[in-house]
């Protein structure tokens, strides 16, 4: 069951309007959502950083006309398929496809995969997106 | 056509010798490679700081049981429906789902998607990973 | 004259708990202050997009014993003296030096002094760290 | 005694032009020399990665009116007297101070001190510029 607490927070007044013009272009509607979320993306800053479960996606973009790219892409996310959930395909040109996966995992094993990916020739860049299990972030 | 040109760099050798190591702990097995890549992340960062027209994956998690969640996230797609390419939907657990999203477009109207969804109040954690059309990085 | 304002932030007792260990591994003694210092790191990234006058450090750490290197570099200096307000140089070790120069202007100037510095050969790292003139945010 | 070697990098020659336009913005003379700065920086990342000894600059930005702050700032600085090498302080408008530290040490030791130091009631705002002892990266 959720229990919400509610805790007051003092602010120089300037402070607060700069904030509150930042995150209506941010498009927030709710002040507590926009400390909420900087309180959340620290704390999956530190999931990282101690090594714990948690779930990234790894994006990457190659041309399909390298000769047994595609095979080699394939082979590493078997070799890791204990830990990629699932993967989508987009074609973004007649040469260039975007893959991205998402994985979850100790952050130390996700980075793995991202890096045996994101090294094979023909793969011309490459992006991990570190986010969360969303478990305990509530 | 593809016309590839040569060139020599120098270096220190125990220069060589720890860049030798690092990339193989990347897992890289070639340095040119290893090298393309340094050069290419260096040129996706500049077509972002440049606007140009550009591709990158949003990923957001977030638990559906909120009310009108669900709606609320496809509703903001539909609007940027120009500017999504696709998206995929993971079930990490009974209550958290994990969406990625490819979209296409200028910077900064990729940026304006991703900030519409990462402050949806029932989004947790949200990251833009900034990658490319992959044209002209050959 | 200062006027604060105090409002109420709502949160899972769960998630205020993560906050609370977080900020005190930080050294926090006060979970305002912790708040008010997310909160102003947003606002001073922007002050950098925005391009406003603003303050940032160059720190850039060479081998002193590279011919005409330390020529080069107050030559740069010189050429930016309006945005260089004041440096400070650390003997590192018999060959190599740290310098880090404090320097006021638009985030862009700015990054051409640090751009310039980094790039003379011999220079052998630079960091550029954005910060703040502190004005409007109180 | 320094011993140069020399590779050769094979690039299509679309990737070459645009990585020469980016480094002539970047103001390199020395296309050898952007290469070892992409090279070197990798390395000092991985430095701090694996908390080896390494040197970081502490900026942080406060208001000097603020009650008893001064000492405190002073009283974070002796407790890690045996790592901080030196400060530079400027005033940059009747009541902001900027101070800058030269750290050198283990890169969790030097996280300490720069987390200890813009947690502290009063600072505006820090930031850790991670560098190096320039040991090793010829």
């Amino acid at each position: 069951m959720k229990k919400l607490v509610r805790f007051g927070v003092s602010l120089d007044h300037h402070l607060l309007d700069d904030f509150d013009r930042h995150i209506t272009r941010k498009k927030y509607t709710n002040r507590s959502e926009a400390l909420r979320d900087l309180i959340r993306d620290n704390l999956v800053g530190q999931e990282w950083d101690e090594n714990k479960e948690t779930v990234g996606t790894i994006t990457f973009v190659y041309d399909h006309h390298v000769p047994s790219l595609t095979d080699k892409l394939v082979a590493i996310q078997h070799r890791f398929h204990a830990l990629v959930l699932s993967g989508m395909h987009v074609h973004l040109d007649h040469s260039h496809c975007l893959e991205v996966l998402v994985v979850k995992g100790k952050g130390s094993e996700i980075k793995k995969v991202s890096d045996a990916l994101i090294s094979v020739k023909g793969v011309k860049h490459g992006k991990l997106a570190m986010t969360t299990t969303g478990r305990g972030l509530s």
